[in-house]
């Protein structure tokens, strides 16, 4: 495996790419591994409330140009990520949640019925504005995991916040999923031309941001 | 670097740890990774609204014990990670951020100021409960960079969501700080008496997750 200094060498390779080769394309390979790693992140309770829609199609990709500020990448990249969010985390998911555990581990829903009632109890509390919130958060540990094994593998990301997620709900045919489009990100290969790909990466001194107690 | 293979065997091999080797600690070359990788991770217009607070004092930890659904996690870890978010991300605060950037990459804050224009009218727009909610998923991006950054290296981590934020922003003095704790992680070395590392990953299938468009 890397060792610390080639992991910490491949997060300050990365960054979040303007310009795309839109000529290169990301491997099967490869994409398989994207997948791979975003169906395994990790989230509150393991409930996964998520969709991962790949966008390849060129005329979707240019519908969806203008509901998002423009941004080449959206129609440059190799492969474009909407992540999308589910809006249904109810009793009834969490049920499917239960069925899918006891599958994997060969056990029986009786004996998880301790921890079915915790879920139960956690997501009923919150009142739904507060329950999609909690859920995005979970999106985004996806859109970190994508990014950095796009990085590790060598692959360049762009993740973008800036698009009109009501309006890509309705292009993308989300809603009627229980789904909504949370955070975007282009996957491929930078382009020479890329002028942002070698800028310093400012952050703030460790000092500012790490403390210890 | 890892090839396509090992990568998911480390996202695979991680799970939530609930019972840590106390006796285990962090080496100080994997510590210093985990920081910098933290350090780098990236956020929306790379404003970090975040600070890494890290609990080493038994003391303190016991104090949070009770705070935390009494997750014993919290005392028996190597390394306690309190991810926190800023709550000041103002117009002063992107000036501070403007100015690391001059500093970082040799240039002037005149040149910038397109850029500070575009994020002051952003951050500016949210309410603050807003600001504080599209903060925080920024916080959760180090989350998952910190889990993975520790798999990477075989470090057991437990994220956590099941403690008393007011009560921890009390106890670590964080509002004085214009911070709030948002999530927590534990890290160290897995007990082998922890059942839990040995039971199957539960995910969706593929299909349920990923589809193509």
């Amino acid at each position: 495996m890397p060792d610390n200094t080639s992991l910490i060498d491949h997060f300050n390779w990365r960054y979040a790419t303007k310009v795309f080769d839109a000529t290169r394309k990301v491997n099967d390979a490869d994409l398989a591994t994207l997948e791979e790693a975003l169906r395994l992140t990790p989230s509150s309770f393991g409930l996964q409330p998520w969709h991962f829609l790949i966008v390849t199609d060129e005329e979707i990709r240019e519908k969806l140009l203008p509901l998002s500020w423009n941004q080449k990448q959206v129609t440059e990249c190799s492969h474009y990520f909407v992540l999308c969010t589910r809006t249904d985390v109810d009793v009834d998911y969490i049920d499917r949640f239960v069925s899918e555990i006891a599958n994997d581990r060969g056990t029986t829903i009786e004996e998880l019925q301790g921890y079915r009632d915790v879920m139960v109890d956690f997501v009923s509390r919150m009142p739904s504005v507060e329950r999609l919130t909690w859920a995005t958060r979970q999106t985004y540990l996806a859109l970190q995991r994508l990014m950095d094994t796009a990085a590790l593998l060598e692959i360049d990301a762009c993740p973008m916040e800036g698009f009109s997620a009501p309006q890509y709900d309705e292009v993308l045919q989300l809603s009627e999923k229980n789904l909504t489009a949370s955070v975007c990100c282009a996957i491929g290969y930078r382009s020479a031309e890329d002028k942002y790909a070698s800028l310093a990466k400012s952050r703030f001194p460790k000092e500012e941001v790490i403390s210890y107690l």
